[in-house]
Formats: C-alpha cells, sequence, structure tokens
C-alpha cells in the first residue's frame, strides 16, 4: 500500500520536485536544472535519478510510492505523451511515463503544467473544496486551466482553457503574440495593463505618479493603492476586458470558482474588486454563483497538482 | 444481463419515449401527453406506467433493462434532482431517479434535456466518433450542450452549455430575454436573425426578396439560395456573430466538433459556410482544427441522448 508521491514540474530553467504524502501533505521540494542539450535528453532520466536519490536518502521503498505526476510545457494527451513536443525544452513527440517507467516502474501520468498548476490550485490552494473551476494566470500571457468534476479539461488538441485567446476587441490594431488582433490577453496580462497604461497616459496630459518611472501592473497597482485616478482609470479598464471575458467563459463551464494567480495577482485582493462589477455586469445570471480567489500556491502549484494527478 | 435501455425526453407538451437496445438501436418510440396539472404531479408516474406497458407488450422483464434514461427541461444535478424545479413542467425540486424507482425498480440517471440531446448527437448523431463535443441549438433562442471525454459538461449550478447567453456586442440596445443587452442569441437566434434582416432592410431600399411577406430565418436563408444580395448580407453578419462566439468556446474547451442543430439549421450546409469564416478568423490557431456538421436525429435527439446517459 503506497504512501508517498512524487510531484514534478519541468520547466524551462528548472524541474521543480516535491514529495506529498497520500494526505497531500508536502514533506520536501527541491530543484533540479533542466538540461536542454541534446534535445533535452538527459531532462527526464535526471528526474528519475532525482527522484531515486531522494528515495533512498528517505528511506522509502518503490512499494511505498503511489506514483509520480509530472507536469510539462506542452499539450500532453491522456496517456502523457507531448503530442507537440515541447519547444522550451527541446523535446520533440515522446511519452512521458514511458520514458520515467524506463527507470523506475511505478504509476505515472502527465499533463500539460498550465492545467496542472490549476489542479494543484484546485487540490491545496485558492480553489480548496471545489470540484468546478478555472484557474486565470496572469502573467506575461494569460494563461487559463479548467477543472470539471475534478478533472482537467485537456481539450481536442490540448488547448483546453486557453482563455487568454478569447476575442475582445474589435477595434484593437497591434497584433496578439498569436498574430490574430484583440484578444484578452493583449488587455489583461502584465504586458497588456501596460500597453493600457500606454495608451491612457497617451490621452492627456492629466497628472500620474505613472509618469515618471517604468510602467509595469506593479506600478499601477501601487498607483492604485496611493489614489492615482489615471492608475484607477487603467485599472478600470483592465478589470472591463478581463471580467468581460470571464464572464464568457462563466456562461461556457459554469464554475464554482475562478482562482486568479501569476504575477499581477500580487497586487492582491484590490484586483479582484476591478475584475467583479464587469463580470456581473456581463454574465448570464444562471451563471452568477461564482467565487473570485487568489491563487494561494505561487510557484507550487505545479508540483501539488503534479502530485493530484495519482492520488 | 440487461438488454434494453429506455431514454425519456420531458417536454412542455408531450413526453417522448424510445425502446432502445444495448447496440444503441431505436426499436420503438412513442408519445404522451405532458399532464401538467397539480403541478405536474402525473408526469413521472405516466412516464413510468407508460414503460411498464411497453415492457408487457413487448415481453420485456425487469431484468432485461438496463436502465431508464431521463432528460428534463432545467438544471439537473448528479444525482437527478431538479435542483430549480421545471416551470415549464409545474414542478418544484425533486428527485426523477427516486420517484421513477417507485414504479420499477431499475437504475435511472436524469440530466438537462438540452445536454441530453447533445449527448445524443455524439452518440448516434452528428458527432458519432468524437467524445470532445459542442451542440448549438439555433431556435427560437440559442442553446448549447457541451461533452467532454464523452460526459455532459454540467457545471456548478446546472448552466454549463449556455452559449446563447456570451455577451458580443456592447452596442445594442434592445434587452435579451435574460435583461442583458448583446448576448449571441440576440444574432443567432431564429428570431435574433429575423431582428438582424429587420435592422438590414431599414438601411436603404435595396430591391430584396425579404422586403414582401414575413420575414423568418427560413425566408432569409432561402433569399440566400436563390441569390439575393441584402439576404446574403444578413446571413453574413448572422454568421459572423456565430462564428466568433463558436471561436470563444473553442477557446476555452477545445472541442473536435460543433454539431449545429434547432430550427435554424434546416438551412443545411449553407449554414457552415457563413459560420466557417468567422471562426477561422478569431479562433485561437491551436484550437483551430474542429469540424462542423449539422445535428442529424431531430427531435429523437433527447430520448437518444437519455438512452445514452444509462449505456
Amino acid at each position: 500500500m503506497g504512501q508517498y508521491v512524487f510531484g514534478v514540474d519541468i520547466g524551462g530553467t528548472t524541474v521543480k520536485l516535491g514529495l506529498f504524502n497520500k494526505a497531500a501533505e508536502l514533506l520536501d521540494k527541491w530543484e533540479i536544472p533542466t538540461v536542454k542539450e541534446n534535445g533535452g535528453e538527459q531532462i527526464l532520466p535526471d528526474v528519475a535519478k532525482s527522484i531515486l536519490k531522494k528515495m533512498e536518502e528517505k528511506g522509502i521503498a518503490k512499494s511505498d510510492i503511489i506514483g509520480i505526476g509530472v507536469g510539462a510545457p506542452g499539450a500532453v494527451d491522456e496517456e502523457g505523451t507531448m503530442v507537440g513536443g515541447a519547444v522550451n525544452l527541446g523535446w520533440g513527440v515522446l511519452n512521458i511515463p514511458q520514458i520515467l517507467r524506463e527507470y523506475l516502474d511505478v504509476p505515472v501520468k502527465a499533463a500539460n503544467d498550465a492545467n496542472v498548476a490549476a489542479l494543484g490550485e484546485m487540490w491545496q490552494g485558492g480553489g480548496k473544496g471545489h470540484r468546478n473551476m478555472v484557474a486565470v494566470t496572469l502573467g506575461t500571457g494569460v494563461g487559463g486551466g479548467i477543472i470539471v468534476e475534478g478533472k482537467i479539461l485537456t481539450g481536442a488538441t490540448g488547448a483546453g482553457g486557453e482563455i487568454g485567446h478569447i476575442h475582445m476587441e474589435d477595434n484593437e490594431t497591434e497584433l496578439c503574440g498569436c498574430k490574430k488582433k484583440g484578444c484578452l490577453e493583449q488587455y489583461a496580462s502584465a504586458t497588456g495593463i501596460v500597453r493600457l497604461a500606454k495608451r491612457r497616459l497617451a490621452e492627456d496630459d492629466k497628472p500620474s505618479c505613472l509618469r515618471e518611472g517604468e510602467i509595469s501592473a506593479k506600478t499601477v497597482f501601487d498607483g492604485v493603492k496611493a489614489g492615482d485616478e489615471v492608475a484607477i482609470e487603467i485599472a478600470e479598464r483592465f478589470g472591463n476586458y478581463l471580467g468581460k471575458g470571464l464572464a464568457m467563459v462563466a456562461c461556457t463551464v459554469n464554475p464554482e470558482v475562478f482562482v486568479i494567480g501569476g504575477g499581477v495577482s500580487k497586487a492582491g485582493e484590490i484586483l479582484l474588486s476591478f475584475i467583479k462589477p464587469s463580470f456581473e455586469k456581463y454574465v448570464f445570471s444562471p451563471c452568477k454563483k461564482v467565487e473570485f480567489a487568489l491563487a494561494k500556491l505561487g510557484n507550487d502549484a505545479g508540483i501539488y497538482g503534479a502530485a493530484a494527478l495519482v492520488i
């Protein structure tokens, strides 16, 4: 009867690993570098060796292990195959469980890292206690992860929850990274907020703390907290786009909770106060009853969610 | 070992019933009136009696029955409880399996009728062969049903797939039935197409077959088929809204196929030719690979899907 689970979150720079007991408690966490040379062929062997070393260190036998969960940056199918490879890692198409099992014959499951992080937030983070959740990551871009009845919504091509590319604005003139115009990501990501700020500042000469120094999502929300009127207008525009976008998502998947994470979410609860009014304005009323929560696990969401894949 | 399944689709006027074998073949179908008096208290007993009568007629024993599936017009939770009752039937909160089992002790499952119809289309209709599907019903309103990995996406409050109320248009002046403005349903339903047609016709005096007689979704698409330029413009506006809305849905749930049904879909394949260009314009490219198909089962989708609930 297994007692332990390993959660593995493979990133472009480091691989994060966590050892959990079956009560979902994080007993230990550590990192190893991501060696991308030669098509990233060492990454999974390095993961396996690191786990074997930890087992020796802790006196854990193979029979004590429930399984290993893995989050990886790319589309992963139900069998754990990276269907399109992983550009960030140098990987072509490969099957994660198959490779890890060459080193350690225990159950292995793998899924997309953003979806895995969403699962982690539901399991032990901002969405704890819920089974229908949408995780929204406001970072350089806008990512999403959708959990339905406790399971990741992977989608036909592994692109479920790509809410950052919902079309929001017909009048946009600049291109999104995806080559379309008017995606949610162009207004609600960290870089999107900077764009909104620059546009607002160019409209007139109204004094603002944002007119000096570099503009970032942080300086905008610091300005909001300091009562800067221009910063508040920018936050309102951001919130109008994001609340409207999440209302569209709510009509589709009808979640119990939105969990907002990523760098922009460091602004704290005040962020939610700009999203909710717009959400309520646009949402279909049977889908209105939804909580907004901040993500809690930060960079550990990936290892938690990876562990949740096998528990 | 069970051989037969009953599929039951409860509507406001009639209850449709179907007898299927376990190979998913429809062996018999019939209807009974929906008796709404006294809070609809006779509806489920009438269903049970009709099934018992059919069993007697066909010589089917209780042990031959795999189960009964039921679609009902309202939000239904995982246990088969109508959580908000059903206004159309006069029902308050009640549990469908519990009541039917008083008459016939076999497995019973129930779900929302639109979602059940979607499941039917996936099982034996336009979505056959797929496991990730969005059904879009273009009738008086715009309904939707989402199937993920072969299962209905019910949502937190039974409102999963309510894509007709995705906000599409900031400049709308008229109210949708839901009391918001600018919902997809205001442009893509049968009544929405009539609205678009009247607006277009009021813009100028360009000759059109639509200037005589009553306008309906049918007369618009008949006009399109006859090469009427104004009708084509109206269909383009309709397609622009619907394609854009479905692109938003595709970013969220990444389906393999959209199955388009309801009265408007009687226009046939030509309908799809107005939806696809807009869909492709707005969709995130990893979600682009999706089929568009017409619904095939018509009014039988409900009994097929109800049967699929228990097979």
